[in-house]
């Protein structure tokens, strides 16, 4: 559009149609929209059939609704996070191939996957508690076309569960850690792997938890390197950022 | 002391030295007395030969080897923390037999060793940088009478170098664990044996570590049981506490 | 079973069934289970009718009911934690042995109870608010084989209710001590006896106690030497730490 | 002055040398005078003898020097706190009569002693590293005119030493309780009196003691009724309160 | 009781019917129980008509009533603090003379009020939000039998509204200052009078005032002399420490 | 009124009907009455037709209803903040021009609106969920007599929205900036204009968001300059500042 | 520069010396710089004679005397701020016309004073200590073109001293006013003037001050209205801020 | 060495000369060192070249001169980060090819440089006083064998800056962002790429950014997708995952 309009002025400068001076006047008008359609160039290939993801909290279930239809009048598939029941029936009404992932929470609307690139991401979670964490990274990594593998409840208090998966881990592109309460299995597999480690602090937890904190503070000083930090429960972001580095393994 | 004096007041009664009115007051006043000798014998067997410890921080060199001289009229040994060098040279002075500790900081004064009991403890540390603390807990573990075996540089960054302890750890009574950082290893540790672990944090790190913080809070939400923590740097509190666990084993 | 397998795989070696390489292969991915099978070995006198507790907060009725049958079917003794009465009904149902400790708001089904160790637990609270802590660590270390004696409401306000305890205090082997507000009462117990005291910060008070912050912050920081430190409200840890502890006490 | 001024004001209305609309105007900018001199007149029993008192921190000792004569102009006597020694000889070659308390950190310059009030005041601490806080508070309370006495190094962690001094403390009027670490100290005695006792968290400890954050929440927290809480290390703000209660013992 | 006891001991002593040998052996035992009566002779003034408050938060509706029914068997008065509707109609089943002091969450039963003492103990609140917490430390004063005046939402930013209240609070023994937000009124409070003020952080405000915390820590920094501060919204803790401190005037 | 007072005291004065003496304790209680109605004067602009404002939080439907028809007695508009439809309903009732701006959940009624200033106040918001926050500002704006214009979700992660926005920004005087999560907008704002920027940091975000301390954080360490914070969700007092500066460009 | 370069690029155009295409690909790429030009021009009254301050901390003498003489080349003033003495006398070789302020820690060349607006920005503090900071404030101001009042030791505990300045605050366009401890004055300001409020928290104050963090949350909280805040010490921040604020009063 | 000893005895055991039971015990013990053997082989590829890095605080330079030459027999290159002037010259002394890099902290040694991966690692920073930081990161990059490319002194308040790296930015592989005080720039730089990104905070600021703290939250709660977080001032660490990110760019 931008681009077809700025082709448009040029060519009426050339023709004589539009003088110097007003070109210029209009130019610098649209100079944003000219960093705008150059900044969707760069992101085009994360943006194609992808675009914005809706975070639903605070939205009503007929905002969340009318928002993925109108993603969806330009994209092929929608993920809509932290979504509760309520609103996956809002939004079912609408758009009717719309899937509820009742665990993560998460709203998907899939009418052409993603061909699915080669290498895997790793999912684990220290306990069950965690898995809703896990699971909103898995369907975000998933949607946006990798292969997930979860390895789920694998926390470090009977770590024999963790050194019977070594193999396995070793094999993966990328490892997203999901743990609560001390936070230590990032650090623990970050020893394991020579691979990028995402770890997500998940609110999990009692008393000196402090709602995620504790956990938030163990992967943030993780003795192992290679590990970095997504906000508490920010399952979305860590499967957002791990599929980011996936993709490069696969360029 | 006290006890001569109730025996003399009570034979003051009912020799009828004195009345049933003026004991009564005396008595009420005694009472504390009372209580405090049978305080004392209460204490009598952790006492023996090992009453107060010095905690040197805040208290000038003389002010420590004054201390240190009149706890040693009555007692053979002597334990005091966080002394820095000019104050063990001025209890040096004042009681030769004094040792200094220095990765501990610690001052012993040994006149006369406790018996070793028969199990041990094992005192466990992250990192290089986590020994003056773990060196705090084996001392004040070592001269309170126990067995202490020492296991540093075991963080679970190079996971394999504490899974070859593994068959060591089982072997001893009480474990005590050292980290800064993320704070993991008390957890892991946890998860491998089926005995008392003290998690003993440290203000090992930088940035988000606080000072210790997130270790402390990843000790306390460790999700292995069988962990209890002291405060942050508190060798000393870490090492006692596994003697008064390692003593109730040889009862 | 593992032990079987790889006894099998010796024979098979052994008679040339198996060529080295082959088994060097196999053994290399059989080395977690080995590791596996020799923590159970390490574990068993803990784990023996005492496998896995199950910790309820987060789980729905059906998951509890579903994991308890489980465990129940390799074991002889069942603990829940923070368990509501909807879960337990779901777990009675399943389970009629089971049991509710409304207070400690915890499960246990008991086919066939530990024999008692001969020493002492010995459970005291602050408050009569501090119970539902208190409670679920004397059911925690009861239900583990161990003698249990409960102080509760013993605050520091009225030091004599505590003092009055004196000489009963001092024939516990362990002290599990909860309070909330400025929880003073561990640093007063410990200074009383000699034996090991696990103190449990409670999330009683209000205001600048912040959830049990406070109490927290003062345990750790005890000036009595001895008192080790759990995370707030959890009586459980506290319970099975003293278990440990107590276990020690009569090998 | 302003009291002479409305006076004057008033009566040149009353004499018509001054018209009501000029005299309404000059009340409107006169409001704030009489209300200064209206404050001046509620604080003068406060003042008269011991007006504002010197905080040394953050002043040069050239400030303190000039800043203490000017108030000894109008004034018998002085207090200025957290003074370094060179603060104080400063001081001590512009006012030869200022003593230096060196534990306490405080200069008094006392030309005229208030009178002691009947009652008394008692300072207690917890441990001999509370002291410069605890000699804050009782040099602040003794220049203002009070009896005190000082029971020092009677921590929790030895209650029989604390319960040897009841009946003493029970005579006291007022009760300033000094501790750091976990601050169990003010709340133990709230329990044992009947008098105001004003708590003063300090910053000795370590680790997560934070500074005298512990020692301030648990007073914040105290179970005991009657117990107020000043800022950490406040010595003399514990003093002043004191002195202004004890004040009104003696009316 | 024990008094009775002891003196009954001393005349079998006296008497020669009971040896010095049992008589020193039933002492020991009853050194705690001395202590005991001591402590409730010290505070026999305090206690008289008004022993134990129930703080019912955390407590059923059941459990305050059949409390206040046992203190009310041996004294004339109750206190019951943070008490919902249902708590206080279900002490007014068991008490009739029970009253709700609603604003404040109080419950009273006042068989026989105590006389009033001559001087006053000033209320402040800053906004109508305060009076909750206010109430709470007026009813408490009042009902600990002092003469109370309220003067309410006279906050800072009507500076005016304070200031005109200026020599009604010159007259006041104590002064309660409640205020959240900024917390500032108690430091302009403790500026205008010489009198000891009592500083009660209210949780009112939202966002960065942290439930509170932003009023306590103001306080707890009071420039001005002679605050000293409670726990948040511990209006209760405040009227009892000023009718301790209003008591000393009337001595 | 008070100013009538007080010419008639003058008056009397003049006509003899007072004697000075009387007169000047007359005065002296007056003395803040003349404060405050010197206030009113200086405050007269800004308080005419627009005195106090209502925070309802914390107020009941029939509390705010009777505030808002006092206020209204006296004045012709009123603002009312944090009310929910409960109380829009009550106010409604007693005040048919009542209005309720749902997203600000502000009450309004104008019987006279104010004329509107020449420039304008630009309010902007980062997201959706931070519009109830940006509304506050608006609505308090306008009805204090600003010219407002909102540019909603113009958050930094998509920059070209706000950027083309630029030319825009650069007409307002004022400019309001309300964003949560990490609150990086006001900075990016700060660094395109050269007019004040007032940050206002909302609760929006999870997990380490702390409810709003993150943006707030970010805000006061704002590397832009001319940017001043206020508190968290705190849209009133934004819109109440930006009018008290575009009143300042329109003198 | 980029307008010329743009100017030329549409000439090529329009002479047929570039096609369409080429100018399509050129254009994109000067988006940014268009956009560059246009953020200039915007910013241009602002930047005149007045472009960038210079924060000294973390930058060597050298640096900052270089960076000082590269930004006077284009401007005709320089302000540099927390610069300690050894920076002044790099600053001032360099720059002989440079001056330092000494309690401010602040360096100023001023070549060519800017005239000074109308109004006035009064700067209170509320003790001596406070005022570097608000000195740094007042210099800012200062050299920015405005007229500063200076109200210095004007705090709350001695409400007298700011009341009697009430007319002089009311004359002032906008009022900077710094305040550690507990922050309050800020709050008592914005209670009597009508004008924006800037309130700077200093780091002064001690314990429960937490550098500052008392009086920042004061003042986040502040009851009055008009009042916004600025960093801990912020000075340069808050005069920035006034005469961005000031400046509107001129237009 | 354990796969030759474990091939031994699998002989062995295949030869008739170890028992099935004997080898069994054998294993069991060995269990540990096989998965450790396992472990050094997933491992092989990252630390081929380049194993360990020596963290240099808490060391003495003789310490860590002995640990680098340890390192450096078995590797060719060596870093060792947070490295003052007085430890690189006792690394210097020991190894004379060691480099310095001042601003970085980081001593590195270099025998044999890695080969350079294709792609281009992006290391960003907001100030001149985030470069220390910065240069870590870029300096570890380097070292491991990518292409590193430096953007500093970029931050949002000129945001022009940023806006002209654009095209730069889109064509690197991995960005590493640096910023101190709000840390708001990878959040904008993560709006504007389509690469992983990640975030590190620095401790530049005062006052409110808490050491980094106010930083560290703004990256945790970004609102840009694709942006992971390490601790304050990590620059290593974030050097060592953007390396292992661009690794797998290269597979």
């Amino acid at each position: 559009m931008n681009q077809i309009k700025l082709t448009k002025l040029l060519a009426d400068i050339r023709a004589g149609r539009t003088s110097v001076a007003a070109a210029l006047r209009q130019l610098k008008s649209l100079a944003i929209h000219d960093l705008d359609f150059a900044r969707v160039d760069g992101h085009r290939s994360l943006r194609k059939g992808f675009p914005e993801v809706i975070y639903c909290e605070g939205k009503t279930p007929a905002q969340v609704a009318k928002i993925a239809a109108k993603i969806l009048q330009h994209n092929e598939n929608l993920l809509a996070t932290r979504a509760d029941r309520l609103t996956y029936r809002a939004v079912k009404r609408a758009l009717p191939k719309a899937q509820y992932h009742a665990a993560a929470r998460v709203i998907t609307v899939v009418h052409k996957p993603l061909p699915k690139r080669p290498g895997t991401i790793a999912v684990l979670c220290a306990g069950t508690t965690d898995i809703p964490v896990a699971d909103e990274a898995a369907v975000t990594a998933d949607i946006m076309g990798n292969r997930v593998k979860k390895y789920y409840d694998v926390g470090i208090a009977g770590l024999h569960r963790l050194l019977a998966l070594n193999d396995e881990l070793l094999t993966a592109n990328v490892l997203i850690v999901c743990a609560g309460m001390e936070g230590a299995l990032p650090s623990v597999v970050g020893g394991l792997v020579d691979k990028p480690v995402i770890a997500v602090p998940t609110s999990v937890g009692y008393g000196a938890s402090f709602g995620g904190i504790a956990a938030l503070l163990a992967m943030l000083n993780s003795c192992a390197s290679g590990v970095t930090v997504v906000n508490i429960n920010n399952g979305f972001g860590a499967g957002f950022a791990a599929s980011l580095i996936n993709q490069l393994a696969n360029k």
